[in-house]
């Protein structure tokens, strides 16, 4: 087979923000280099838009590309491969099955789409014999997905853990360097274009649950209703508990967790306290990595800019690179279309089941007695102590009390606070994660 | 189109050492798995061998798939893919070479044998129309490879920085532990496995000087003579270098380094001191890691086992697992053979003119004037200091003179060494290497 010059590929573009423009500027910037990969040229076909008219964009487009007719766009006879990139769930979904049902391969970042409606969609591409890429949905420009799908193939992934989502991990690095509230940070974050005006979904581990569940999807082979991982947020971090995990040589990382059991996926998102000499302690600002344990590999780690527009952008186009290369294998012949997993859907561990080592924050009157009792009830919840630090000035108000436990069963931990009770102010619970 | 079942993909492999024993084992292991994805079985038809008699082997085969007739084995009708892990340059080069010609494609782990005819075996694989996958060849089982020619498909890498060598790092990682002499260290690898019997291809940067021509024709698109590449071992690295590392916050590692330039690409093979805080000192053992930089990316890092059976298998698998895709995508139709990038022969930049901060140690008479002296030297060869430590009690014979410059060019830091000559003993230099 020599390397004959192929047809054209058509592409076509949804949304024309951050993402898109970052996919059109790239598309120009190494159109050399993709044709001598390919042996074709990639071409914008169109763009769909909901302001055409719109005089301030991010890369210059040729006007006649843009139209704001989404139907037509992915109808279009010269268009094999469609970019999702809207956001958002529902005129996404519509969109993407749209596109499946035109015969047209789909590239998307949309973490929520996939992670709402993945089974429906892939469904529908398996049906219509389609391709549906997706690496940037998580953990942006690092090539994850093509690394559980293709490099760990023959592999079987035993358990991840992964800083998923930038706005968080920023937000943390922050107060860790700082020593700052959770609050200020944001604010500033806020102004330097790492958090949303409307933060929620970051900073409440929502969008990380998203991620996690295609994470699930690939490793596990299950469908995950995202909605049902339990998380916790990193609104509630308090600058006092980052001190202590300093003392104690530990870093304060946003991280979702995934392992599977025989019987049950445990799935969760929340922060966590890691080894400050670990790999992980060192994922600052707003990158993000993933370390894997796999049955033949063993460890491994991937790191890179989870998000911002070039990043996002080379993942897509990646993806569209490797569509394109397969529509070329199957010029006359078969499509050699990725098989997706038949997915199970696998019961959650309930959150009582997990096992970690947990740091415990109590607050409690300075009194004799008090330091005694907080431990025989956690002893006689079968949560053994490794450490114990009580901080405060005697006579003065109510001090801390830092527990760092050894692995126990969180049913336990959760069952012994509730048992202390009124004994301590608010306790803070964040869970120890190690290689 | 369905999920049919489809044909079983024939395998045969060429040597049944650590990794072919670790590919049969493996491939039994997830058969399901694998057929579940393939929607096909791969199933190993021959396996040629020395010595087919020997009793102990790493795993239970069939006697009646061992051979000594390797021309024999690649020629058989029912294997689609021969999988070269013989090792060694000549041997591997007529088994590849024979199996391209006989239509078969190839997956190899052998670096050596890409690192010196990479290029032939390419070409004659894309006249052929055949496939060549090398994943196992550069950082054992983390799937740099793919992550290159696939993840980062769309970008353009401007530099990387690896420790590709497990051997050289587990040496170093010993040496910085416990503050211990290199000889010493090498003896107790042998013993643990970890270095070979004659360890001089590991610890000359040999090895390393393989691995690095195949990410600069994979990152670069140049051909290059291993031999060539600049190196330094770590078998001249001395305890007291290790003190000081820690004194100026870095920690020593061996590493390549590649990177592009206008008209020439920079490739050396060398230890270096890297900053303590940064995630490639923490990469520790017998691991690898690949630190990569980017055109829209920006920096990412790949990091896992660079040896030993079960990760090299997994490579070798994965790559397996993918021919096979690519082979049922081809049935009936074209094959969706990978282009390989023609390459060019860039030149290489001299050693002179790499640019770097360097860490200096100079053994000197402890005399008024001679620090002086030294600096003054290296000034008039524009080399600027950036930090001066002198050590050893007055009058007792020679002092070290640790000296950490600014950027400066190595060809001026050498100029400026043969010019102190005699007024130093041996002056240790090893390069800095930053984010």
């Amino acid at each position: 087979m020599g390397l004959v010059q192929r047809r054209d590929i058509g592409i076509a573009l949804l949304g024309l923000g951050n993402v898109g423009a970052g996919v059109v500027k790239l598309l120009e910037e190494n159109a050399k280099a993709i044709g001598e990969r390919l042996g074709a040229r990639i071409v914008v076909r169109a763009i769909a838009v909901r302001a055409p008219g719109k005089k301030k964009r991010l890369v210059d487009v040729d006007p006649a590309l843009l139209t704001t007719d989404v139907a037509r766009t992915i109808a279009r006879d010269d268009v094999d491969i469609v970019c999702e990139l809207i956001g958002g769930e529902d005129e996404a979904r519509t969109a993407v099955l749209g596109a499946i049902a035109a015969g047209k391969h789909v590239v998307t970042a949309n973490k929520a789409l996939l992670a709402a409606h993945g089974e429906e969609v892939f469904a529908a591409a398996e049906q219509r014999g389609v391709d549906v890429y997706y690496e940037a949905a998580v953990c942006g420009g690092v090539p994850i997905i093509r690394v559980l799908r293709e490099g760990l193939a023959s592999d079987r992934v035993e358990w991840f853990y992964g800083i998923v989502n930038g706005t968080s991990n920023f937000i943390v690095t922050e107060m860790t360097a700082h020593g700052r509230a959770f609050a200020d940070v944001l604010v500033e974050a806020q102004k330097l274009g790492y958090a949303e005006a409307d933060p929620f979904l970051d900073v409440s581990g929502g969008d990380a649950a998203h991620k996690l569940a295609i994470l699930a999807m690939l490793c596990f082979g299950t469908a995950v209703d995202a909605a049902a991982i339990p998380r916790d947020g990193i609104d509630r971090l308090d600058p006092i508990d980052f001190r202590y995990a300093e003392k104690f040589g530990f870093v304060i990382k946003p991280v979702v967790v995934g392992r599977e059991h025989a019987g049950a996926v445990e799935l969760r998102v929340h922060p966590a306290m890691v080894p400050a000499h670990w790999m992980l302690a060192d994922v600052a600002g707003a990158r993000n990595a993933l370390y894997v344990h796999s049955y033949a590999l063993g460890a491994s780690m991937y790191y890179g800019a989870g998000a911002g527009m070039m990043p996002t952008a080379m993942a897509v186009v990646s993806d569209v690179i490797e569509i394109a290369r397969n529509i070329q294998a199957g010029e006359g012949g078969a499509r050699p279309q990725r098989r997706h997993r038949a997915l199970a859907r696998k019961p959650m561990l309930a959150p009582d089941e997990v096992r970690s080592r947990y740091y415990l924050r109590f607050t409690v009157e300075d009194r004799p007695g008090v330091l005694g009792r907080l431990t025989t009830v956690l002893g006689e919840h079968q949560v053994s102590i490794q450490q114990v630090v009580q901080d405060g000035a005697r006579g003065e108000g109510p001090v801390s009390v830092v527990i760092l436990t050894h692995e126990a069963r969180e049913g336990d931990v959760r069952a012994a606070i509730a048992q202390i009770g009124a004994m301590s102010g608010p306790v803070a619970l964040i869970r120890v994660l190690e290689p």
